[in-house]
């Protein structure tokens, strides 16, 4: 156990969270903005393309097939083979990234006049479609902080792993990521309390809860792991539910007292139904006996070009523990779609989820959003996913949220999904098909508690139930 | 969804399975030994070893060396390589049971006279250690179900599977076996509640749930498959504590509202924390690759005769779907210790359990009890796991429960564990090392609400527990 001095109130907290995120930026979110744009100035970040054979310290194993590091750290390209009788698809295989040891994302906060701020950095991935994000104050793999890169000392890591005095733990949770491109990856989520004086590193800014959830409506300004860690807070909905429609139903979708179409455990009935009726076996292969794709020296990717390619990128940075770099990346070869369908019901928000089997998940399905797609490989399937033309015909009153946001650029190359809520009207999908299931906000937020119920997709678009609640519905004017 | 009628309100639920618990019961215990004893003598059970070679439709692959039915289901005997920094051996390989299907283990309830009565079946499993025990209502595997083995319709599944009318769900999670030996299996624990009349097939019979369980103090009487799904019953204990200071300290553990040394959330970060650091990778390999083992016709061994060994044995049974068949089964070298100390604290039992990671535990580390070991392997070892002199220590005044159980008979020949209960003096291990923590029995259950949390071993000692409060604490006097 560290020195931590433990958890707060959950309830105070749960208020705390939520008065500070609907609170009047103490610090404008155009000077945001300006800073990011600075920081983007200030790193001269460059990615180059390069062929395998001039990965340094990576190489391909000569029996597998494997693309590893040298020191049997970071991540690994293998192969998974799956066999189901889920999905349109029923026997595959594919190269899948490896990544066993598990990282720390973690948001430092602290109280500005009463108002939680966190401490968040201003971070270059190399496969980020954009210069700089708004990130976790440490994003850091196990491999990072054991020094096996030879790279310096992770910044305020002795918040999260430490025993920092005056620190009280708010998340700490495994949260699964991307199952289709990951074999069972999972990452710590930490938000810690701090009331100490904390010393601002250069590229590191505090800036209120509230900022940065309403940032989420603007493109490619808050990295996944941000957005990950921050969908797990333990909001809850304060005393006065705002006027209007939509944003009263989210409200009281807030509220541990929400009428909910199905109870709590019943979800968790239904999602072990789910689970256990799925016949899914996957297992990892060499890369080598991987099927239907092919390695050149400039590219690992699938004879029909769909779903994604694996490439090599030479990375030289400023702002990084080690200033240079080369690594695999796992790039995909379309935008992704990612829609959220929700509905009001007796006046609460209704979230409808599906459970979601993919290669790399570990407990056989998670609950996703209502559509996951590469609508580019679906077409060329013949097939399309449930609710797909539903999101086609969309009318722009319907759409609540609708932005890009990119995945995460240490493992994934221009990894961009466009993230989507729209509302359907009362009544709609009453009794939705087996694998969907109606679930409050609240009822999202008490899963998270508890990893590998929401994938990663899911908790984007609950934070961007949070960022459409914390901005009370109104455009947040940034340019990125 | 099935068309069962969801589930009740988990209060009133919690009272009445207290009260059902502990309520007089209605057919006598004697009369309980008497009917398996009369099971036994119907059920011409005859198990007999065999070499390999002599295995109907089972066979080892010629590359990989994996023993596998020819049908591709039921379950493999394969090998896993395991790295670590936990534990006293770093790096090891070793042969695993592979069974991805999810099975059903049910339990069917209905009232009688107002107390709770379960549908018990006295079972018999060519590896148990006695003609017959006490089994759930339903336990099959997909492969049953969906009659791989060409064997009969299933009794009693469509309460669980099917949607039968006037059924209610009062557990359904999907629980973890026995990480040392499954690679990543779970079963999908369940009790459902019908207010229909339901006709008694042979085999069966309903017993009240107190009676059962305060059974489970008797050596081999019931099954691991019954502790295990009824561990998971969300019993809230009632208005009036016993006299005595055990009983009252364990009762006052089963509150919501019983001061525990750690909340919750505490609990659950300290777990995160554990399973973040501990160092793990495991991943299936050929069982020929598998080092330090030998495999011959008739047997396949560690080379130093520790652990466990796989053998073959051909089955005959009256009773069963199918009534001849060979399979192979995994027999320990050994009998198992598996130890739970508590102690009071602020008059509330606390129990210390640890995380523990093993080959093929799915979540890094699952919370097992204060100490789980093979100590004949261990004593080859040169070194103790903590807390075991501890146990040996023990006096009788300290020794609440000890009882002889046998791990599930179907894949495990004679795997025999004693399970202990031990109180500890007050303010023992107040601060204990940092992969233990106390728990109270109220924060178990909930965890139990929940899969990958309590391993397979500690459920059968919280159904210990449940057994000395069930029975307040008087000796059963039943002959198994």
């Amino acid at each position: 156990m560290s020195g931590r001095a433990g958890l707060l109130d959950p309830a105070a907290l749960g208020e705390d969270l939520a008065r500070s995120a609907r609170a009047r930026s103490v610090l404008g979110a155009a000077g945001a903005a300006q800073w990011l744009r600075e920081r983007a100035a200030a790193n001269a970040f460059h990615v180059e393309r390069i062929p395998f054979s001039k990965l340094e310290g990576w190489s391909f194993d000569s029996v597998t097939g494997n693309l590893g590091h040298r020191s049997g750290r970071f991540f690994t390209v293998e192969g998974v083979s799956v066999t189901t009788d889920h999905g349109p698809v029923r026997q595959w295989s594919q190269p899948i990234l490896l990544q066993p040891e598990i990282g720390v994302l973690g948001v430092l906060m602290r109280r500005f006049d009463g108002v939680l701020h966190c401490l968040v950095q201003a971070k270059s991935e190399p496969g980020d479609p954009v210069a700089v994000q708004l990130s976790p104050t440490v994003q850091a793999t196990r491999s990072n902080f054991t020094k096996v890169h030879g790279g310096s000392g992770i910044p305020y890591l002795e918040f999260f792993l430490g025993s920092e005095g005056g620190t009280r733990t708010v998340v700490d949770v495994l949260q699964s990521e991307q199952g289709a491109w990951f074999y069972r990856k999972q990452n710590r989520n930490m938000v810690t309390l701090t009331d100490r004086d904390v010393p601002v590193e250069p590229g590191f800014r505090w800036m209120s809860l509230g900022e940065i959830q309403r940032l989420m409506t603007v493109d490619h300004l808050v990295n996944m792991d941000l957005r990950s860690v921050l969908a797990c807070l333990p909001y809850t909905a304060g005393e006065s539910p705002p006027e209007g429609g939509f944003a009263r139903a989210l409200d009281a979708s807030m509220r541990p007292d929400a009428p909910a179409a199905r109870s709590l455990p019943e979800v968790l009935s239904w999602l072990t139904d789910r689970r256990a009726r799925i016949d899914i076996v996957t297992r990892t292969i060499p890369l080598a006996q991987v099927r239907g794709w092919t390695r050149t020296d400039e590219v690992i990717q699938r004879d029909d070009g769909r779903h994604f390619r694996i490439i090599a990128a030479s990375v030289s940075a400023t702002n990084r523990e080690v200033r240079r770099w080369s690594q695999p990346l796992l790039q995909p070869t379309g935008r992704g779609l990612v829609a959220l369908f929700v509905r009001r019901r007796r006046g609460v928000l209704h979230l409808l989820l599906q459970a979601r089997a993919e290669a790399g998940t570990t407990a056989v399905a998670e609950l996703a959003p209502t559509v996951q797609c590469d609508e580019h490989s679906y077409s060329a399937l013949g097939t399309a996913p449930a609710f797909l033309r539903e999101v086609r015909e969309l009318t722009p009153g319907q759409i609540r949220y609708d932005t890009l946001q990119s995945e995460e650029g240490g493992r994934f190359s221009d990894a961009t999904n466009r993230y989507v809520i729209a509302e359907m009207p009362p009544g709609w999908q009453e009794e939705p098909p087996a694998g969907f299931c109606w679930v409050t906000v609240h009822q999202a937020a008490a899963l998270l508690r508890h990893g590998h119920y929401l994938n990663v997709q899911a908790r984007t678009l609950i934070g961007g139930l949070y960022a459409l609640w914390a901005g009370g519905f109104s455009p947040v004017a940034v340019a990125s």
